[in-house]
């Protein structure tokens, strides 16, 4: 296979810029397929193929005709997250292999479908959780399997991303977040935390999610932005009267067969500067994103200041210290191309990594164990917050494969 | 009442500090009478009272002697947390004015017999939270009584010290905290983060905690730290052989009345710096200590950059441009004396206020419904962590008062 012929389908923000900054510029790849159910955005896509000197695709406003088209090896889906499954499933009964974006599930159904399918067909789908390549993700678990936080017993992370001006324009933009947050409650966005902490725990390989509970705080936010920017916006009677369900901080505790702990936040309706709060929490040491820092017992002070409460002023940064030592090559030979191909370099990572499986029929680094698995969390956590915070048992999408399915690190740490 | 005379019950660590650094140095402070099951501590004390220039104080290791002497005021409590409630309920039904230290309860029953006792008797007691008198915590209050975090939706905490020494060395140190970490696992010292974020958010005042979860990870530093330490300290076989229940990262998230969340982090049995971690989130901006750092909407800039994780260094100590217009006048004008009283000030704050309430028969800042509350917090973890994360609801220990009780706090903000 020279070259890997693309179908890219769901055209919006994310699926267009994909499509520009990463696949077009890729050498071994070409787009053979375009879809969205907007035409003017199938148009735009299909423009800014031929202008990258490729063929005019292959285009259309209905995915089974994607599927059907004969001219694709492998399809990408950036849709709304209602359509992720649909879609997957479909590309993995046609024996097509799919990389799906990441989002939100709504049922645990859908989740089950995805495994089954992938189970019977044996279609090859990667779960493109980007984070999961990210450089701190990727330093922080190098050091843990490396050692140097001894035992791990606790992780968090954030989503930390102020979408509230995203939201309150959904409908003009034709955005699928704005009717997601006026209808539901829940971690609606788990896995750019979860991802890169499943695989640092193993999960679904040594280990799995036995159960979560989740509270969601009140929703003001949103609200209190269109009050404040009515004047300049110029919101539609639908987004003016409307009343949002989603929470504006939405936490959600998952406990592992192995009796670790995981925190996960959803942070994306109040103002804040954009954060994932990697955290990873051992015997011997920790991992802290929020100001790069590495504390390692016997290496670092015993004893802090009590009288003081600023004892990070010590440790900040330091965590670029073990970047000589730990952090895997991808990322210290990055190209400075690669790292305007969007959120620094993973989005590549992400898509390389798909596109080379493909080629050769090697497996998927996240699979739809892992997507089922962390996407169950959505809908748990949604079940969850109804009843309060009520514990959800997670169900075992390996059907007890865990057991002695090898740990595997997305590239060698 | 010239000079208020008080007896000291609980002479460990906490109590002796508080007798020497704070108690005798207050000019309108006589201490009559010092109490410990432990007579070398009795003494101790006794001799460092004399020795201060006050009159030999009355000595005994049974508390009720205290109360039946006839020579104090007031009492201030600092023994290990199970005697907390029995000595404040016998102190109040004696009329003696009351200061317990904070701690953890074991049942929800001497929550409200402390509730009931205060009701039937109308005998003052004090909670003595101290980081409800914490610098950073009241400059994050009276921002945000202040308006500049909008509408507050959530706020967290931390309790992270690393207690491995003082836990794994508890027996020699005749310390309540061997035993607790043993038999126990729970959110054990709930009140440094809760008290403040309690008192900002109105509970008991307006507003009431209604229900929690909690979730611990697996206990591993204690058991890691023994083995690790084993050749340096004489540890005694029970120690060598013990099985600690308390997990290392307890988390508790509560729901509150008025639609706020808390998070509650107890972080001791692992290796880190001190911090507490308080941070408050409202639609219009945040506080956080951990890095120092304020963010408020249309202030700060609307958009961060996604592709480097570093946002946080724009804001890094900002929060210090706030305190010329809003930390309250007894940290800006604090006196070098009592920033070394313990804990850089706060200490003495609290104990401060407890004796002026009691010279002056005026309300104590926090009191017998603040401390039944936040301290049935770990007696419901507890429950709740038993339970896989369980939601516990939380009793109103008002009797419905909370709806009226005007808010009120600890000084003028």
């Amino acid at each position: 296979m020279e070259k890997v012929r693309i179908a890219v389908i769901g055209l919006g923000a994310r699926g267009s810029q994909i499509l520009k900054d990463i696949l077009l510029k890729m050498a071994d790849v070409q787009i053979t397929a375009v879809c969205d159910s907007y035409e003017d955005r199938v148009d735009d896509a299909a423009k800014a193929i031929v202008e990258a000197g490729q063929d005019e695709p292959f285009k259309t406003t209905d995915y089974r005709e994607v599927i059907a088209c004969g001219k694709v090896d492998a399809i990408s889906i950036y849709t709304a997250w209602d359509m992720h499954a649909e879609i997957a499933i479909a590309s993995m009964r046609a024996g097509i292999p799919v990389a799906s974006e990441v989002g939100s599930e709504y049922s645990l159904n859908n989740c089950w479908q995805l495994v089954r399918t992938h189970e019977e067909t044996g279609t090859p789908y990667m779960f493109m959780e980007n984070c999961c390549f990210g450089k701190d993700e990727l330093l922080a678990t190098a050091m843990m399997r490396h050692g140097l936080f001894g035992e791990v017993v606790h992780c968090s992370g954030v989503y930390g991303h102020d979408l509230r001006k995203e939201v309150a324009e959904g409908i003009q933009q034709r955005h699928y977040r704005f009717r997601n947050y006026r209808a539901r409650n829940c971690e609606n966005y788990p896995t750019h935390e979860l991802g890169p902490m499943a695989m640092l725990l193993n999960i679904n390989r040594g280990n799995r999610m036995v159960s979560l509970t989740s509270v969601a705080s009140k929703a003001a936010g949103l609200k209190a932005y269109i009050e404040e920017t009515k004047d300049k916006v110029e919101y539609s009677d639908e987004v003016l009267n409307a009343t949002f369900k989603q929470g504006d901080i939405v936490q959600t505790l998952v406990t592992c067969e192995n009796g670790e702990t995981m925190l996960l936040t959803l942070d994306t309706t109040l103002p804040r500067y954009y954060t994932r709060g990697f955290t990873v929490r051992g015997t011997k040491g920790f991992y802290q994103q929020e100001t790069n820092s590495v504390f390692i017992d016997g290496v670092h002070p015993e004893e802090c200041e009590l009288d003081t409460y600023r004892n990070y002023e010590k440790f900040l940064n330091n965590a670029t210290e073990y970047e000589k030592d730990y952090l895997p090559s991808i990322w210290k030979d990055i190209s400075p191309e690669v790292k305007e191909m969007g959120h620094g370099g993973m989005d590549y990572f992400t898509h390389r990594a798909f596109i080379e499986a493909v080629k050769n029929g090697t497996p998927m680094p996240l699979d739809v164990y892992d997507a089922a698995a962390w996407m169950a969390v959505s809908v748990l956590s949604e079940q969850s917050i109804r009843e309060g915070g009520s514990v959800q048992q997670i169900p075992d999408f390996t059907n007890g494969k865990w057991m002695f399915r090898p740990a595997k690190d997305v590239v060698e740490l």
